[in-house]
């Protein structure tokens, strides 16, 4: 009595006027499909098939291990695709096959083990998932006999008035008997209001017998399936108030859940904070005691604890306990900040590690730079890391401190305890705790200064802009 | 049968305690009284007149080619002004005048033209446009007789019990035959709650015999008023939503609608992708492909496709295909990006030409200056183009390579090919392929860091901050 | 007839799993208890008592003069604090002990003051503060006799389903006779659900002869308490509403009341605009006609008149009128920004006065300096104002004009109208009007961009990365 889950995915998603398929439009930083094989892990099923046909490789190359596919060539309806689904797998009379679909991102796993189980238990040809719609609008109705047993499906477009006040709606999967979906899929027609071979015909043939076709309920919220763009926000919008409701109750501070964006792959402590405008995205996780945001994106980084990344973008850093970043900062992939080190005003890092206690507090590109403990770069500073044909490495020693506006020729070491003369470039490598500088005598001319205030009153006076 | 429109738009617009004249106030990037003026140019109106008073001659400067104005030097009410506005009009009988506000800026022009179009096929006095309203509160309530025609206009003030649960409510806007109007006008007398000449009281007068009044229906949520700033603000919401409703439809993605603000003369094109905290302006464009924000303006610019613009801040600039901008740059006016070219990380530029390919990375300024293809700006290269009286240009020749804080002291060409030295100043043409470099010999002084280390310390053992 | 409030402010708030006491997590910029307390003062009540417990130092610490404390130091029940609050207070028979709790952000004023005068008019023992719910749930619900009378409070797991269906629901706040109160606490046992010394359990036992217990109502959206983040980002939601309609009313311009953030503590003029992602912090003024955001954050800071701020954060600064700032600034604690200044693009101030019309336009950095008025900061200016060991201060005359990327090595005063060369590094004082300049000769050697270039030619046909 194995379970096998077909999720159909084969539609090119036309209504998003997109060259993406429509299953690998994101929600909430993975693919839809993903949700619904995420929900769809909860069966602990023996085979899962999706279904693809437009985009296929594309959809193929982002399903996790274990996953199979069928190609579906030609979309001739959910009936047909159900069909190629069932041909790739290996069934067995009594096996219950699930089938969902790749664009209904909001399915949670408990709602698919309530359908399996509920097919499993009574052993039905047919279980329908369906739900109560606030507003039942252009969903098929599910109709039952005076008893309460299923009856059968009717369209919306072919539905008389005492049906369209039904408010039970199909959701559109179902569990069945596999013997009996094989038989009876080959038997689908055309011959529906859609001209496709179309799925749930099958649940009104086979609604024979009394118990041969039974109804599962779900939550509403969870079917909708998304067509449009319009449709894409709204599920991220709830999909992203379910990640925080759920960091919430976990002890993340949210100050404003409406205009906070966590990616379903992060990770956040207790007693973290997120401030309005943030945006943590990937492989992301965030210690206890961090504040991040106003305005933030975190992607794919690791940041400690206590620590303060604000009005920053960091992306593949890893930031230690106790350090600040921004406002202004952008950190870009390669970078470390050691514990208690800062990367401060419009500060750009990348490849670079800056170690313990040291500050970039403005002004400052580094670059394929590796700093010690309690080193002071001062603004301006700038790793020239690229000649024009390769980049080059700076070392910086512990303590160093490097004056403003020095330019770091690489390949370059800094001794530690080495003091940098701002302004200077410095193109060869500074011993141990010498002072390092590189600069002309300063000249004063008297008088300039008056001779350009005539200029340019002359040219106010011309009424000319300055 | 000429149309006829008539805009009030006198009022001052007190409860927004403000200077500027109330239907000047912005919805979604225009003036309310834009909105109105979009709406009425669904009825292809023969003459279009708007009624000014506080800030006459503002509102009139913003007012498109072929509206005229009539001035209402004292507010004496809607039948005052509506008054105001007929003299101004060459009307003859058997015309509709349509009399609409200047603060609607929800008003549709399908609106309009099902009110105008109820006027000229019934040849009713009076067309009076209603709505359904959820909760009716304080409007006047449209009462009607048994037979369903309409009796009369009852203000909330006068209403009986059994009037108030009426939930037909008066929009003020209404369409008469003109010569109707112009006799009802003057006969409007201020015997009323408000003691001003007061529009709707014509219906009242002119529902003599059956049909000389007749109502037309609209949505409610087209008629709200914007008398505060908290309306304002709700009018701006519903405008946005509007607007990116169209724009999803068409093949956009909108992470998130709420946070997203796109004015209404922009036009994106299907696969553009913008994410939250971004701001479309004025007379902007964006191309297939690409993607805008987060925490992202963009004004009066046109944005090519396949490009990347994020955390940054646009004005007055063309940026062409597979370009990226920030995150944090700021392209001022006459900026122009060429295909491939890139504005990166603290980079401002101004009145400029990055060519086809051109780097700009990080942390520079760039303001008069033209710069051939695939040219590479070091971080920290700054455009010296302002000598305290006069601009001056920066000429950059392809394939350059300018070192990292290079002060390119304009008036300047750099030559195709050339280089600089990291940390030059450059006051001299570079021809083409040199390399130019200002700069003195590094020295280094041995165990300066030392020292500097031990008054360090000894500050710290004083107490002293560092 | 004197008026004691206790302020129960004792627990831990488990569901939020921080360190921090529960009435210390801060909503629209104050703690919680700060709200509570805020409507406290409507009562202008004799004594005031915070009951604190968890975190009792923490809490003690950020309470106004006149408040006084007790400690519970276990937490047996609302009875049991109320007991320990009661202990250090000196009431007299007839007096009023008003009780509310520390954790109800959302309570206002009014609503004490209705409940004080309720108690006080009848003279009743307890009166109950109560208030109609949309869903009672899981609320404590007010029976009333036949003749509309308290009966009295039943919890909702004890309730029948008759009692369930009462809307009237226990706030759990009331006003005593204090002694009556003082009577019946020490009476309270812990016979209940909770185990616990529970308060409402007074009610049920004072409601003997009619009229010894009342019920006063109050809207139930003030009852709120906060018990976990969510119900945190929400009292935030609602008082930031709150707080943004009022200044609506008074004439401020906001966007997007969704994404606009003003702590309680803020002032603002009318003909202020607030743009979205704006985040008003602590003791803030702005002043009219000043446009903030968006994407700004400003704190303990005031600005003038007819002012911009744009993607900025602002600390503890001083902004005149007329000024620009950013798009991307940052101003941090003992900034000044005279009339006319700007701080444009790229610019951190910290500790610098900026005078009358002076502007520093991009890529600088100001620390502890002083501008006179109309100066001009090249783009890449930095003051050089930390020598490792000590501050030191840099004066800029009146009308100086500072070339780009001048390092101005503090201590350091340039005189009025003094100019330095781009690119040099200022050591030693300029004298009004003199021109300084560091500077070495430019030298060119022709043909080093050829071979540049073929080495790159060289490195692309290996394969090489750029």
């Amino acid at each position: 009595m194995a379970r096998h889950v077909l999720v159909l995915a084969a539609g090119r998603g036309t209504r998003m006027k997109s060259d993406l398929p429509k299953v690998l439009h994101r929600v909430a930083g993975q693919a839809m499909v993903r949700w619904v094989l995420d929900a769809v892990a909860a069966l602990d099923a023996d085979t899962t098939t999706v279904v693809v046909g437009h985009g296929a490789d594309a959809v193929t190359a982002i399903l996790p291990e274990g996953v199979g596919t069928a190609l579906q060539a030609d979309q001739l309806g959910t009936g047909h695709a159900a069909l190629v689904g069932l041909s790739a797998v290996d069934w067995a009379p009594g096996d219950t096959v699930v089938v969902v679909y790749g664009d209904t991102p909001l399915l949670e796993g408990g709602t698919l083990v309530t359908l399996a189980e509920a097919r499993e238990a009574g052993g039905a040809d047919v279980v329908v998932l369906a739900a109560e719609a606030p507003d039942p609008d252009r969903y098929g109705r599910v109709v039952r006999r005076v008893d309460g047993a299923f009856d059968r499906i009717v369209e919306h477009a072919d539905a008389t008035e005492a049906e369209l006040a039904i408010r039970e709606v199909n959701s559109g999967m179902y569990a069945f008997e596999a013997a009996f979906l094989a038989a009876a899929l080959p038997r689908l027609g055309t011959g529906n209001a859609q001209g496709e071979y179309y799925l749930p015909d099958i649940c009104n043939h086979a609604a024979g017998p009394a118990g041969s076709v039974v109804v599962a309920a779900m939550p509403f919220d969870e079917m909708a399936g998304v067509n449009t763009h319009a449709e894409l926000a709204e599920a991220g919008a709830r999909r992203r108030r379910h990640i925080l409701a759920r960091w919430m109750d976990a002890g993340v501070s949210v100050e404003d859940p409406s205009t906070t964006y966590v990616d379903v792959g992060v990770t956040l402590a207790a007693g973290v904070t997120l401030r309005p405008g943030t945006h943590l995205r990937g492989a992301t996780s965030v210690g206890p005691g961090t504040e991040v945001g106003p305005d933030t994106t975190i992607v794919d980084s690791q940041v400690g604890a206590g620590s303060l990344v604000w009005y920053s973008v960091v992306r593949g850093a890893e930031i230690g306990d106790g350090v600040e970043v921004g406002p202004f900062a952008s950190l870009r992939p390669g970078t470390v900040l050691a514990a208690g080190a800062k990367a401060g005003t419009f500060v750009e890092t990348k490849n670079t590690v800056v170690g313990p206690g040291s500050k970039v507090p403005h002004l400052s590109y580094l670059g394929d730079a590796t700093l010690g403990r309690d080193v002071n770069i001062g603004a301006g500073t700038i790793t020239c890391n690229y000649d024009g044909v390769d980049k080059h490495p700076t070392e910086i020693g512990d303590g160093a401190f490097i004056g403003s506006d020095t330019m770091l020729v690489a390949p370059l070491r800094i001794g530690a305890g080495a003091v940098t003369g701002a302004g200077s470039t410095i193109t060869r490598d500074v011993p141990d705790a010498a002072l390092a500088v590189e600069r002309s005598p300063q000249k004063d001319l008297p008088g300039y200064g008056d001779k350009l205030a005539a200029r340019r009153d002359a040219k106010h006076r011309r009424g000319g802009d300055t």
